[in-house]
This record gives structure tokens, C-alpha cells and sequence, in this order.
């Protein structure tokens, strides 16, 4: 049985403790969090809920810590802190950073040899991992990134930040006929505007001017000023009833020639009822690779790209060639 | 620069050649044929064509050896025995004898120590990955591969024996509902009928009886009979100017459930001009992984599931962390 460790239970470590049930070779040991350990009501009843104050004492007890904090403030401290004491797995994500991130890590991982893999789940994670392989095979071509259908938080939050919107929800929608464009091979040069549209579902204060909300939202700079918007009203109940799951999921496509005469596409698309929940299996993966890892005496700060397929899976090498090359 | 030989210049091997002139990191050293080396013309000026009986002066000329063979008779045989003097990379294709010829290859290259890749291109190869991955991620859930829209040489050949046929060329398609079943998520079961239908463009003899043909070929077993089978009987003109090209792709989807409320789909789907161009682009980059591989001390039998991402692409580490992460 590999032993997990989680730190932090928002929506990814509850992803991560259901993903671990469907993991028969893994064992929730703790889940350690900054809160009031009896203010956590966990689902696994054979495991802890602990202080993370206490996390060192479990340096034996645990294989993997997987970090579930987020990618502004808790990960660039989290990570190079306990690789320190455990094998770990992040799901840092802001890419610019993803380079200074990987030093830090490394320089700690490399000190206490631990294995840390960061920037794990579907973008980044499986998203660069097609991007890759893609770009190793075809050399000659062109890459396109949709997202969506799917929940923008950050959209979302910048939209409750406007003065009078109680709650609101945002969609980011790949533009079908762009999608299609590119599966058609036609390489087109696409704008942002042409790529995602943005459909903004606002709750707002009673007597709040809506007229001057909307125009707030579609002249946002950043997130919504490039992009064709649309902003529909509604009332709390239809957003809690329509709008309160967490979908996401787009494409990574690439598109390019082997000859004058013969172009390909590569198509990778993720349709996911949960972002949090599929991340979060992600994760749960890549925390037995880094077990597997960390076995054969391997240590460092690791991506997507540096980690084998055969160590994601609960099988022996000769079953994967007998069942699934 | 990356020294490759090609073995065996018949479409993977002429598909071999244009990819390496795609890589700039590599460069074509010689072809080894069992024909007359004369009766070859190949494209790189700056490389020779010679007998595979000189294959063995080579050795320290060539970093990779690409063997361009067919699964039935020549790789069996072909990669245990090249991987004794080169690295080599192999696209040994049937499935069920995949194990056997692991560890034929795998014996002699420990020995040579010596890195023999087998089984490269995308079905198995890309679409293993993509199984793999996908099963990793998520265990609870169900596979489905479709093939198609191709040219199935296999079939083709079938129909060319039948008596009165003068050529054929047979494409595989998948079901379109069948696909968007899957799609929605509803985990169908799917038959050998459901999944694909066959349509067979035919060009016969003078005075054949086409209702025969017609006939034979619906019936026949294991190839055509558990299918729906459409056939056009065409004229060799209309078979040249409009069946030359051999088209291929299919799909790998795996839809899988994270919690009782939540499921995803993952898809991976491949649209190629050409079948060989494309698999020879996929060996060309898996070359490269056995260089890298070899410099760094490995040696053995590996598949797609032992070769991290990050030894397929003539990218540093730090720039692919930077750019495709």
C-alpha cells in the first residue's frame, strides 16, 4: 500500500480523498490542514485530520504528501518546504513561474532526496504532456489550445468584485466554427476574441444597475474587454440549481506536415463534470510515480515530462505490454 | 547530430527518410536494403545506399539504427538480431505476439547493451500512451478505440485474392453514433458491427462476375463478415485518381468516473494524411529517445511506457519547462 498524505481540504483534497478510494494499492493516512483539525469532517473513517503543526512527526508514516493548496500563495512556500521531509506532488499552475518554481524545489529535493513533481493535472500536466509529444512528431507545425466548456474561477471572482453583483459564475467557451477550422487542417492565425467566447451568469444586489454592471463586465481589461461577452442576470436560486457544478475540460490540438504533400492533426480534448475531482486523480497518479520513483533511488524536483508513463499505474511492466500496447 | 541508418526502404522507410530531414538535430547515414543498392534512389544526396550484408561496418558510423521491415516475417527476426550491433527502433505491430518478441529483443540487448524500442508508431505506440494515461487516471471507467477513416492494407490484400479482382483498396470507418455515445458519456456496449463498417472500392476483371465478388467478399470470415460492407466496383482510372493516398486515424477515448456524481471523457484522436509518413515521424522521434537513452547509461527492451516524454524532442529540459509546460 502506498501511504498519501494530504495538506489542505478545499475542492482538491476532497478530490484527492475520493481518488485515492479508487486507488486499491493507496491509503489515506492524514489529511493535515491550517484549520481546527475537528472543524474537518473527512470521508475516510480510517484516517487522521491533524494540525499541520504536527506534520513532521509523520515523516515515516507518510509516502507522498499531496499539496492541495493554491498556486498564488501556498504553493511556492508548500512545496520547497516539504519536499524537505516527503516525497510530494503540486499542482502549481501559473505558468509563468513554473521555471523559478522548479528551482526551488529541486534545490530542496535534491538535499533531502525526495522526489517533488509539480505542475500536475490537465493544464498544466496532461495538456503539456500532448503539447509534447505532438511537437516531438510533427516538428513542422502549429499548435492550438482551447478551453472549455467550462468554470472560470478567476473570471468568475473578478466578476463578484464589481460593486452591486452578489454571485456569479463564468463559462469560457471554445468557439466551435475556430475548433473546427483547425481540425480541418487550415492552420488559421486566431485572435483571442476568435478562440473562447465568455458567458457570465450575475446575481446582483436588489436595485443595483444592471445596465452598468454589464458594461463593467464586458469592458474589463484582461479578462473580458478582448473576448465577445455575454452577460445574462438571473436570480440566486436558478444559479444555485443550474450553475453550482464545476465543469471544465478543451483541446490541445497540433496540426503540421511530414511532406509537401501530407499533413496530420493531433487531437487531445478533456470533457471533465469536475475540475477539482479530475486534478485531483491526476495528482493521485503522479503520486505513485513519485513512490515508484523515490524507490529506484531517484530524487529531484520532476514535471510531466521527466516521469515515465509505466510509473503512473498500478501495474507490473509485463501486464501494460500484454494489455494495453 | 544524431547518425541514423534505415533498414529497408519500402513506404515506413521513405517516410523515415522525409521525417529526419524535419529533425535538423539528425542526419541520415546510409540505407541498408536486401535488393540491388543501385536500385534504390532515395533523396539525401549526402547519404549512401548499401547491402544490409555491410550493415556491420557501420557500427561506430550510426547512432540508431530505424528498422523499416514488416511485423510478420522480417522484425521478428530483424530487431533481436540489429540490436546486437546498434540501438535500434522497431515497429513490430501485432499485438498478441508483442511479449514474445520483448523478450527476444530485450536478451540480446542486454548483452550488446545496447537500447532496442519496439512497437513504435501509434497503434501501438500513441494510442498505447493514450490508454495508459487514461487508465492511470482513471480506474474506474472503460476504453474504447475506434479505427478509422483509413486504408486497411490487411483487407485490401484480402480482397485482391479473391478471384476476378484486379485491385481494391478497402477503407475502415468508424460508426459515427457509435462514437457519439461514447462521447456523451453513456458507457455503450458496443459490437464488432456497431464500432466500424467497411467500404471496399473495387476494380475487376474483365468479364468477372461482380455479384460473386460482391458476395465472397461480405462473407468473408474474421475480415469482412461481422461487418456492414458497402462495395463499389470502380475502373482502374477512377481507383488511381481517387484511392492513391493511404489515409488513416482513429480515436482512444476512455470515459471513467471520479465519485458517484462526477465523470469525464478523455479523448485522443489522429487525422493523418498518411499512415507511414505519420508512424515513420512517430519512430524518428523515439530515435531520438534511444540516443539519449543510450548516453545516459540505459540498455534493455523498452516500449513507449518506459521512455519519459522529454528524451522524444531536441529541446532542453529548462526550455520545454518554459515553453510547453
Amino acid at each position: 500500500m502506498i501511504k498519501i498524505g494530504i495538506l489542505g481540504y478545499g475542492n482538491l483534497g476532497k478530490g484527492v480523498e475520493k481518488a485515492i478510494l479508487k486507488n486499491p494499492d493507496m491509503e489515506l493516512v492524514a489529511v493535515f490542514t491550517r484549520r481546527t483539525p475537528e472543524s474537518l469532517n473527512i470521508m475516510t473513517k480510517t484516517a487522521k485530520v491533524l494540525s499541520v503543526d504536527v506534520i513532521e512527526e509523520y515523516q515515516n508514516k507518510i509516502d507522498v504528501l499531496i499539496l492541495c493548496g493554491g498556486s498564488a500563495t501556498d504553493l511556492p512556500v508548500q512545496t520547497p518546504k516539504f519536499v524537505k521531509l516527503f516525497n510530494v506532488v503540486d499542482s502549481f499552475d501559473t505558468h509563468a513561474k513554473i521555471p523559478e518554481h522548479f528551482e526551488n524545489v529541486d534545490k530542496a529535493a535534491v538535499l533531502s532526496k525526495k522526489v517533488g513533481i509539480i505542475s500536475v493535472g490537465w493544464d498544466p500536466g496532461l495538456f503539456s504532456l500532448n503539447r509534447l509529444y505532438a511537437n516531438a512528431i510533427l516538428p513542422d507545425g502549429k499548435d492550438y489550445t482551447f478551453w472549455g466548456k467550462g468554470v472560470s474561477q478567476g473570471h468568475s471572482d473578478a466578476i463578484r468584485r464589481i460593486e452591486g453583483v452578489k454571485d456569479a459564475k463564468q463559462y469560457t467557451i471554445p468557439v466551435d466554427e475556430a475548433l473546427k477550422a483547425v481540425r480541418d487542417g487550415k492552420n488559421p492565425d486566431l485572435s483571442t476574441r476568435e478562440k473562447h467566447v465568455r458567458e457570465c451568469y450575475v446575481v446582483v444586489q436588489e436595485g443595483a444597475d444592471k445596465a452598468r454592471i454589464e458594461q463593467e463586465i464586458k469592458t474589463m481589461p484582461n479578462y473580458f474587454a478582448d473576448y465577445d461577452t455575454t452577460v445574462h442576470f438571473i436570480s440566486e436560486d436558478e444559479l444555485k440549481k443550474n450553475h453550482s457544478a464545476i465543469p471544465h475540460g478543451g483541446f490541445v490540438l497540433r496540426s503540421g506536415k511530414t511532406s509537401d504533400e501530407n499533413s496530420h492533426i493531433i487531437e487531445y480534448a478533456l470533457k471533465l463534470d469536475s475540475n477539482p475531482e479530475f486534478t485531483s486523480s491526476v495528482l493521485v497518479s503522479y503520486a505513485r510515480a513519485a513512490y515508484k520513483l523515490c524507490k529506484e533511488g531517484v530524487f529531484g524536483c520532476k514535471t510531466v515530462f521527466d516521469v515515465a508513463p509505466k510509473y503512473l499505474i498500478s501495474k507490473t511492466n509485463d501486464e501494460i505490454r500484454r494489455t494495453m500496447l
